[in-house]
């Protein structure tokens, strides 16, 4: 991450930390915005220095959706908290169907936190982004008393451009709809744990962390008759297709045996008692589609960086209430449940 | 804000207080989000249980912004964390000249928060919402370990409709404007502060946390020509007027004898060694409007709720690099300034 990395616009002289008066309203908070903030993030709206972005709609048909990030530790293999903000929004709008358009941004940021930590956090936020082809438009700064956050959160939220007639949502699936899985999983969930824990593992394991909207408009623009889409975040693939079968009122079978797991994940979960469909993922969606395109989406799917290992795993059934009944690779069936507790806090 | 508040939907034998589980992405959390949060905020878009809102978008022009909202107390006179996250978000969106639509909210939890205090908070943010008629329609949670927060941090996020042709915005502010200021100022930071140090004033000042996009379109619909709007909040009057100038690159006086401080405010800054222009405001906002206008501005202002003290403190000068001089009231002028150190933390 810090390749390439500009020196922080803040003077170490001037205030190597974070002061409370940086989020105090005056001429400290000024300064932060404008040096920091608006410097990273830099874009037009952003310079206009209003209390919020005007901008012409981008369609006729938006998406809205927000995430707070609390990941522990801020710096992961693969990901640190900026990446894991832009992109938990952009792929919570790319589920939704829509074109990633414009991001806020609003960081609560713990009195003592290095000026050079959160230069950092904001200089990747910056580069995701760009990544993305987003714009951080409108944020906003609060500063609390050492011992009263960790570090830094920052809470996104997004507006994306919905350019299609499909409606994309749990209340679309229909029985018989396939169920697709984008690529292996558990991997983002394994390498925070490892990066936690100093886990010595064989195999390093770097998060799955990435935007995905360019996969589904390359689903939807193949003509797919998309029903809906989750990302497989906290809770990992169990809750993602358990919140759909329930909200849909329907059931569904997955084939375990058909969910790729790499094999440093698979291990660490065997050693961890981890169950790998469990564990979050931050570049991984599942894609419900209709039966008589699933072949069809899982060509458009492989074409896609990140997606080469796209796989369907189950199909939704045509009664129930949202069981959903996973076989496992031992030919027994056995019904797939939630965690009813917590597996790993702070994964995102 | 307990007057008639409906019992806490998650049992307290349940869980009487927030557990790291509820931000696990499983069954708790689902339970937390369905019983709590979507019952308070009760509307179709959040009912559809997706990864974000899909809506027809309102206008041609949007205003987008965001706030994070640590206030401390949580509930203080005159307001909550809840209020003042959804007024908070609801008047930048006017204070850009636009109609609030839609506000998303992710919580911050902390670890042992009682879940109690939690429905207070969410309660009174679906109130906030209904009196200032938006919907909170996507949302998110997470759950740190205890003592990695304060009880609750609430970052919001809104979208408003712009349905006029007006820019207003810094960059509109012209030479010879009218600085116009809604109402008194100073009494939601000294009501913090007074709930937080039990300070004894003879006389109970409550916050003046208040939505203001009513007051805003009443002036657009009167045709009066608004150049840029700025709420009060943190850094009070004097950041405000200062910013904008700033952002301008335009001077201006400001007559301190016109800008009305109700008397058990006034007291509490003198004892306190504040100036009531730098403390903070959750219902107050100063406007620039051209100077032909101005007479009829405050006419127009003086017939809103809230409004009826609206008044004239000044003017916009013809050339400068965005100075601000204060006339006092002994007939001496000085440079104002903004706020150099930190007043008064965790306002809003």
């Amino acid at each position: 991450m810090s390749d390439g990395l500009p020196a922080c616009p803040i003077p170490i002289s001037d205030s190597p930390r974070v002061l409370m008066a940086h989020g105090g309203g005056g001429r400290f908070m000024r300064t932060l915005i404008r040096d920091l903030f608006a410097a990273a993030f830099d874009n037009p709206l952003l310079a206009a220095a209003h209390d919020g972005a005007v901008f012409p709609s981008p369609s006729a048909r938006l998406a809205y959706t927000t995430d707070a990030s609390v990941v522990r530790p801020l710096f992961f293999p693969g990901g640190d908290i900026g990446r894991l903000a832009v992109f938990g929004t952009v792929n919570d709008l790319a589920m939704c169907g829509a074109r990633p358009i414009h991001l806020s941004a609003s960081f609560i940021l713990e009195e003592g936190l290095e000026m050079e930590t959160l230069w950092r956090v904001v200089h990747s936020m910056a580069d995701a982004a760009r990544e993305a082809g987003v714009s951080i438009v409108t944020g906003d700064t609060k500063v609390v008393e050492r011992g009263n956050a960790d570090g830094v959160y920052i809470s996104t939220s997004g507006i994306g451009a919905i350019e299609h007639d499909l409606a994309i949502e749990p209340a679309s699936v229909r029985p018989g709809d396939a169920i697709l899985l984008s690529g292996d999983v558990g991997r983002h969930g394994i390498a925070i744990l490892a990066a936690r824990a100093d886990l010595m593992l064989e195999t390093a394991i770097e998060s799955d962390c990435a935007p995905l909207h360019r996969a589904v408009a390359a689903l939807v623009e193949s003509g797919v008759d998309v029903r809906c889409l989750r990302d497989l975040t906290r809770g990992g693939l169990a809750s993602a297709v358990l919140e759909v079968a329930e909200t849909a009122g329907l059931d569904a079978t997955i084939d375990e045996r058909a969910i790729p797991v790499i094999e440093p994940v698979r291990s660490a979960c065997e050693l961890l008692g981890f169950d790998a469909l469990h564990v979050a993922n931050e570049g991984r969606f599942a894609a419900w589609v209709s039966s008589a395109d699933a072949d069809r989406a899982l060509e458009v799917l492989r074409a896609q960086p990140g997606c080469v290992d796209a796989v369907r795993i189950g199909t939704v059934g045509d009664t129930g209430r949202g069981t959903v009944v996973l076989r496992s690779a031992i030919g027994t069936s056995r019904i797939l449940d939630m965690l009813s507790g917590e597996q790993l806090p702070r994964i995102c």
